[in-house]
């Protein structure tokens, strides 16, 4: 391994170590193009920080904590591809954190990370409009947090998630020129703020029509999901389902299967999915397709941002709201 | 943020400090009540260790690379699942990277790891069977690696793959079981071992037949594979395929409806895939499913096992063989 330390690059630059420190760290306070002739002789030499060291002199440890509730999924796939691109394009390693959607986990990973263990802090929360106080304490320690899909209106950082109001709306409509007469709105958590939001836009399209609302709240368990949904079919017998989530619309085709209902004919179904074989499916689904990677992307370069001091904490409390795509397949069909 | 250290705790606990260090870090040398001991008063007093300092020290980073091709893929989803489970048991951080199959990005980021960022590598090749300089160094460095699912024989290191070689034969016979007469083997990097295994599955099976093997070299791209397969399947009408990489499944499903080749009358597809819909596609998906979590959970146990001294050195020449499950469904019919 290379054994060149910043002050054989600052002697050979015949810059300071501070300068030369500061450039690998990519400050504002440096010139872009000494920054160039400082990055340029460090890979030339093949330049390796000491992570430890760096750590303890309160320089940077040029790592992310990328927290998420779960990873089993197309959507945060999607996400972790847009944050792994910028993270990469900028040198920067990512430290991943599950919390399961358990606020606990969340709690106490997030206070180990107070210690200066990462540079920002990505987060898509567990629990919003709960106790933020682990979060209030990492912005008081002045690590930069950005919060992202799921997120809290009561915290003043940068946001970034999809129109998911406008979504909502959209999709429920869309069920009833479909001719939908009772839509069934299939949650699994509804204390979280991006659940409430959907639902709001569910309600607020059924409103006009004088449709009755059926809010149907799942579990985490897939098993017990899908016998709460089969019960719901069977009792309630709706004739289109919006799934909040992509794996309740997996779990619904399941059912439908089980109990011989025919999608579209005898029940609609729209769900917000990433789901790369949603055009395969047995009948293709129809979709709300959030931007993952865009909101992976944009959360990643958010971050960094704060973290190079190219943003201003005057604009920290920004909220960028991305566009998803509907996109109309089988499943949701007036002709069959 | 607590402000207990390890001092405060060899007191309270009548211990030396050198002690309860060592039990922190989870040594072999500590009797196990000890340990047990000092846990419960660490986590008692919301004990958090100095990462940056303990690292200088000597001491543990608790935290474990994970390197592999990509993510956005059921199968690695699935084995992260399996990674993190143990991570989470035993108190590491996951370091990730994502080395798109590129050996290139596969060496450098290795070589930054050389210098102590981590306790441990857990790594899926980019490419075996090359030059692996970077991975002898890393073990010259001590920094303990284990390999999975794509790993390389040359390397003197633990390995937990499939049953690639025997689940191949089980894809390939059951297609000739089924009746076809033509199989089309698709591949993606033919210089990936566990390529050449499967590949040498194929081969194996359809020797006793007489049939002569067709063996199709995808992309990494989408779209060129989508174009090779279409070329394929109208100059050499195979009536079997069997897909070594999921994706080429989901990409021969497009083609097949593009193409109007119906599934399974005038073509029968089996892929290796962990793909959580393939029970739902239309039709059916005929699958080689790997232990996919059970590979992240083997793995990452051996590796802390490494870690932790509980595993002698002697033991690291070692190769553990999950089985995979041979699962039936529309796609392979013979009855349609």
């Amino acid at each position: 391994m290379s054994k060149v330390n910043i002050k054989q690059l600052a002697k050979e630059l015949n810059l300071s170590i501070s300068t030369v420190s500061r450039a690998l760290r990519d400050s504002y306070e440096i010139s872009a193009d000494t920054k160039k002739k400082v990055f340029a002789l460090a890979k030339q030499l093949n330049y390796q920080p000491n992570p430890n060291a760096s750590g303890l002199r309160g320089q940077k440890t040029k790592t992310i904590a990328v927290v998420i509730p779960e990873m089993v999924n197309d959507f945060f796939s999607l996400v972790i591809g847009g944050i792994e691109k910028v993270a990469q394009e900028q040198g920067y390693y990512l430290l991943f954190y599950f919390t399961h959607g358990d606020y606990d986990l969340e709690v106490s990973f997030i206070n180990t990370l107070a210690n200066g263990r990462v540079d920002g802090v990505l987060l898509s929360m567990s629990r919003e409009n709960h106790d933020n106080s682990h979060l209030l304490e990492l912005n008081k320690n002045g690590i930069p947090l950005v919060l992202f899909d799921r997120v809290s209106e009561n915290l003043d950082n940068v946001k970034v998630t999809s129109d998911n109001y406008d979504s909502a709306i959209t999709a429920t409509r869309h069920l009833i020129d479909a001719g939908c007469k009772k839509i069934a709105y299939l949650q699994v958590h509804k204390n979280i703020s991006i659940g409430k939001i959907r639902m709001n836009g569910y309600l607020e399209a059924l409103r006009p029509k004088g449709q009755t609302p059926l809010m149907v709240e799942c579990s985490n368990e897939n098993e017990e999901t899908f016998e709460i949904i089969e019960k719901m079919l069977l009792n309630e017998k709706p004739d289109g389902i919006f799934a909040s989530v992509e794996k309740l619309a997996v779990i619904c085709y399941r059912v439908c299967e089980k109990i011989n209902l025919r999608i579209p004919r005898d029940i609609k179904i729209i769900s917000f999915s990433n789901l790369q074989t949603a055009s395969l499916l047995n009948p293709s689904l129809t979709t709300i397709t959030q931007p993952a990677f865009d909101i992976g992307e944009t959360a990643a370069k958010e971050l960094l941002d704060i973290i190079h001091k190219k943003s201003k904490s005057a604009s920290r409390d920004k909220h960028v709201i991305l566009k998803s795509l509907f996109i109309k397949r089988k499943s949701t069909s007036a002709l069959y």
